[in-house]
């Protein structure tokens, strides 16, 4: 790795604990360039600004998910389950998306629609071909697979936040997760 | 009303506007001062500070709803298609619960947490009276229809931020939350 690549990650590390913890609007560049040992300005010369430099750290953040997390529409519970321990895991993951969904100085990365909108599709192809319930819309059933594996984070308002004990228990936590997800999937539409 | 409590209410109503929309970080004092039409000096005699005044209006918003959204632990589906109503109703409370989850600088209100802990003695009293599936705990149903009921509003990092047109259908959604927690909350314990 060469000198400038080394000192671009170590922004990025850094850029990613300041958001984490403060979000856009209270995230300092001069904390994360004492962090980084960098100058100040040099952040600004990779990163233009505070708000490129959020929406860098999130896409980088998101691609790990993308390559590490696949998606098994055969096997909706267990998807679950791994979205929790990854999101469990990855509590400033979290935080950053939960920011990034409020913050109005930032967009949602393409990517992240993209991933989804592939997610929907392969569920819905999973309905057609009876493997999957069809009480619901597949990109429903998505929404309520990623809320559930991820309201014991930060990225709900009814989780930690509100009942600190309620993660404390993470096995039993994530077999229900799955078996609540098993409930909604397999789901038959009544009148199909 | 009174003057002095007319101002009040002033500045808790341009304080909620700038802190949904900005978060406490984000927010300036000046800005809800002159939304209220008053002296910046009034808002710090009145709350002290801008976490206080953060807590103050998230606070009264939420007493709001306790006294409004009565709960049904005979009718789960028809709470969560209430608190689904409600939360579409509202979404600029449903960005201040999510600013609270995440800003370090201001606490949960007290009263959250209570309203929390007497409806999971609720749910805990239906499962022991049969009328609520014993398959999950109360405080994961619980959690799960908060989370589901409000998954599409800017409290979710997988709402409206990432799936723009999710929405679009307000009366289908009600509808499968709906049935969504119907369906979780007939599950029976397998070995019950």
């Amino acid at each position: 790795m060469g000198n400038a690549e080394a000192t671009r990650e170590r922004i990025l590390a850094a850029a990613m604990a300041e958001f984490s913890a403060y979000g856009v609007a209270g995230a300092r560049v001069d904390r994360i360039a004492k962090a980084a040992q960098c100058n100040k300005n040099l952040i600004y010369i990779y990163f233009d600004n505070k708000e490129t430099l959020f929406t860098t750290v999130l896409s980088k953040n998101l691609l790990r998910v993308y390559e590490e997390q696949v998606f098994t529409p055969d096997d909706l519970p267990g998807y679950a389950a791994r979205i929790f321990d990854f999101a469990m895991a990855n509590p400033d993951l979290m935080r950053l998306m939960a920011w990034s969904s409020l913050e109005q100085s930032v967009q949602t990365p393409p990517a992240r629609g993209a991933a989804r909108d592939s997610k929907v599709v392969e569920l819905a192809k999973g309905q057609a071909a009876g493997e999957i319930g069809t009480a619901f819309p597949p990109d429903f059933l998505l929404t309520v697979i990623m809320t559930l594996a991820t309201a014991w984070t930060a990225a709900s308002p009814f989780g930690p936040s509100l009942a600190p004990k309620s993660a404390e228990h993470p096995d039993e936590l994530r077999k229900n997760v799955a078996a609540a997800v098993a409930a909604i999937v397999s789901t038959k539409n009544e009148t199909g």
